[in-house]
């Protein structure tokens, strides 16, 4: 059996007029507002060594279908988050012939999709490219999945999320109870480690390899609480979004 | 192998803010501005026996990604229309809670979704369906047919459809010859059948329906031109819907 | 939401070895023989007018998967139909090279995808195409569809479909009562069509073609009684195709 | 751009009469031979600790579709692995209610899908369960996978794959190059680990857990070769399987 009931496409470019997504699947009766997805944007926009871009930006995502009177009506729900930078790069951004007067850019940032996007389609103007490979798109997901984390919470589960190592920091699988771990435990720190220390020396980690104009990658675990057993397949593998067991949750265990 | 490598999704209430379709897919390069659109939406509001809200919009969709400079870009293309008489309707259909007024609806259309919607999620106010149950949701359609419209075109394919019969009246499978039928000839007819003779009778019918309180199906017939044999497949149904030859471009044949 | 939650591939060639299909989604406890699937393969077989290949085969589809002692487990569902006439071809449709022998097709069949099909590949050997796109290939649906009428029918559904027009022979959208038609009604005919003498009528009408060797088109009508209103969606296209207009509502009843 | 073209299906129970592996979407002239297959498959069966069940069989997918004289034609191509030991399990197994002669299964391994599954279900006999939620149903992804590495490897694309770590033995992201890496380095090693040290370690450290009753988890990565620049999508999270190089090539970083 499909597990999955719920569809969504996002769209958008990091400086075009606004960001969209549209959620298919949702049962009516579901009560969301703006306010519920406000938290998370927010979220997303902390943590320690995040670019400029994050703090002119505070994101809102516009609920502009699919909810009245604070209630999903069972049509798709569609989430608008405005780019409030955009008026500065209309020139840049316009749809239209009139008025695009575009500074080109041919610079490739690496660890970027720039090089593959430019190449797949022959991009010349890498900002065809970088508009869309950017953390911004990021914000869509995060809204959307604030209103699965809505429908999830309806039917008593939760999620919560923490890193667990940055570069050579780890805290291990035991590193953390997550039966008994909260948001607020993870919030705290500017990494979201749940282990104090850990976290400082994570922030320690992150400002030396920034300093030697580097990055540092990591790991993070997915916690779901009150997962009811048989949800998901076991008999086929494509659909078989399962988790469930604790020892499950996250992905790659020592 | 899967043909179809454009995936959408639309969304929006009838007296909303605005009708959203997200179209994922497209190649970069193509060349699409919001006039070409407008033809396509335009000639979907006209036809005899059309609903008064017809009237009030004439609709144009906003390019709000995807599109930079004329050409789209590589990622998802994004078209907004407006709802102009939304205004008049946010006490009705305003997402929060806040300043939310329904006059609820009880009244059950024939022939609609009303019953079925109402059935399927116990809503008592029929608004919660008959917003998404709606004519003006087919604009979203429209728009985002009239981009698929632009890349066929670009290899060569055009696409035209014309009414082959209204109740009774019907020119028949051999009414119009496909290979020279042209647009301007079915735009003629307020009912878009070819035949002019035709195309009076179809009126009348569909008048002397109206008058004892009743509507007319018919038929349409859509032709593809240009097609390339071999696009689609024949080798699974799934994905292989794709008609081609002139003899199979009508679904319903002799 | 996604009404559909079963997925269903099929495959094998017209002369291999056997035809296949696996269907998944089917939940547990729904009871499922090899003789529930009999009846359907054999209407298949007949109608006047097929082709001499339908008497060789009498189908039987053997379940070699997800089901067990008579009920499905909630794994998917296999079935398997060997071609009897297989083991005088294997010279021609071996899967390895060791053995294989072919005699060349180059005759391109009109009315079949063998011309689409040899440009769609490149293939020089027509058999490569038609070995596919083949008559044959409908039995691993009918099979696959008769586990659907299975399902439907545990929620007390039922779906029935006859014979509306062959040619100009045409009983109308109201030469039969959808709410009283049995299957038996239908078999009855040749052609299917539960008007005697229409029946008689469509028989001679091919009779008639196939004596200037040409073929008819027609019309069927798929009749769904029993299903709950809400079924589906109304709310989004892509799972809800479900007509609309009285002459294509084949689809609903009156 | 949705970049996957190819879909499939896996059915078959562990003791049934047969695994199948149905494959759409491969183009025609694709050269393949079960002797192809052979190779993965008996790679799957190795590897220090599997279970008694990897000793019986010697898997070979037998294909019985879709390949014609050594090469694809465009159909679905279907794999079949008999399953050798069914001959034992026919009153176990049986689709059918004759010949059922059951001995229920009543007691839950820990560490597998049964729970969940009998819950799922109501299953009362875990064998509906077990049957599925196997380590046998992954060589039918093996054959799946052997076909898909035939068509990257078209395309000069390889992909190799090793262990970096398994319990608290790790080899760390730089422990091995992957861009010398053959397999007849990872193959030597009864865990597939290429450090011929560590891989000591890591049959040492699963022998001690074997002892206590244990298993342990680890990590495992997969790096494709010779993957063009542009494949796969930047610009929608859902069809972007793009990896691509070496940096991401394996999904925890340091």
């Amino acid at each position: 059996m499909i597990a999955s009931m719920l569809r969504f496409l996002t769209s958008g470019e990091s400086h075009g007029p606004q960001l969209t997504v549209v959620i298919e699947g949702l049962p009516a009766g579901l009560e969301i507002s703006e306010e519920d997805l406000r938290r998370d944007l927010a979220r997303r926009q902390g943590g320690h060594g995040r670019g400029g871009r994050q703090k002119i930006e505070t994101d809102l995502a516009r609920i502009v279908s699919g909810v009245r009177g604070g209630f999903t009506i069972g049509s798709p729900v569609t989430l608008v988050l405005e780019n409030k930078d955009h008026v500065n790069w209309t020139g840049q951004m316009t749809a239209s012939k009139e008025g695009f007067e575009p500074k080109v850019v041919t610079r490739l940032r690496p660890g970027h999709a720039d090089l593959a996007g430019a190449l797949k389609y022959g991009h010349t103007d890498i900002r065809n490219v970088l508009e869309r490979s950017s953390a911004r798109e990021t914000a869509t997901r995060v809204a959307a999945g604030g209103i699965a984390r809505k429908l999830l919470g309806h039917f008593g589960i939760d999620v919560v999320s923490f890193t667990q190592s940055i570069g050579t920091v780890d805290i291990g699988f035991d590193g953390c109870d997550p039966d008994i771990l909260t948001e607020d435990d993870v919030e705290k720190s500017p990494v979201r480690c749940p282990d104090p220390e850990a976290s400082q020396r994570m922030v320690a980690a992150i400002d030396e390899a920034a300093e030697q104009g580097d990055t540092l990658g990591g790991t993070f675990r997915v916690i779901a609480r009150g997962v009811p057993a048989g949800l998901g397949s076991y008999v086929h593998g494509t659909a078989s979004w399962t988790a469930g067991s604790r020892r499950r949750c996250c992905r790659s265990t020592r």
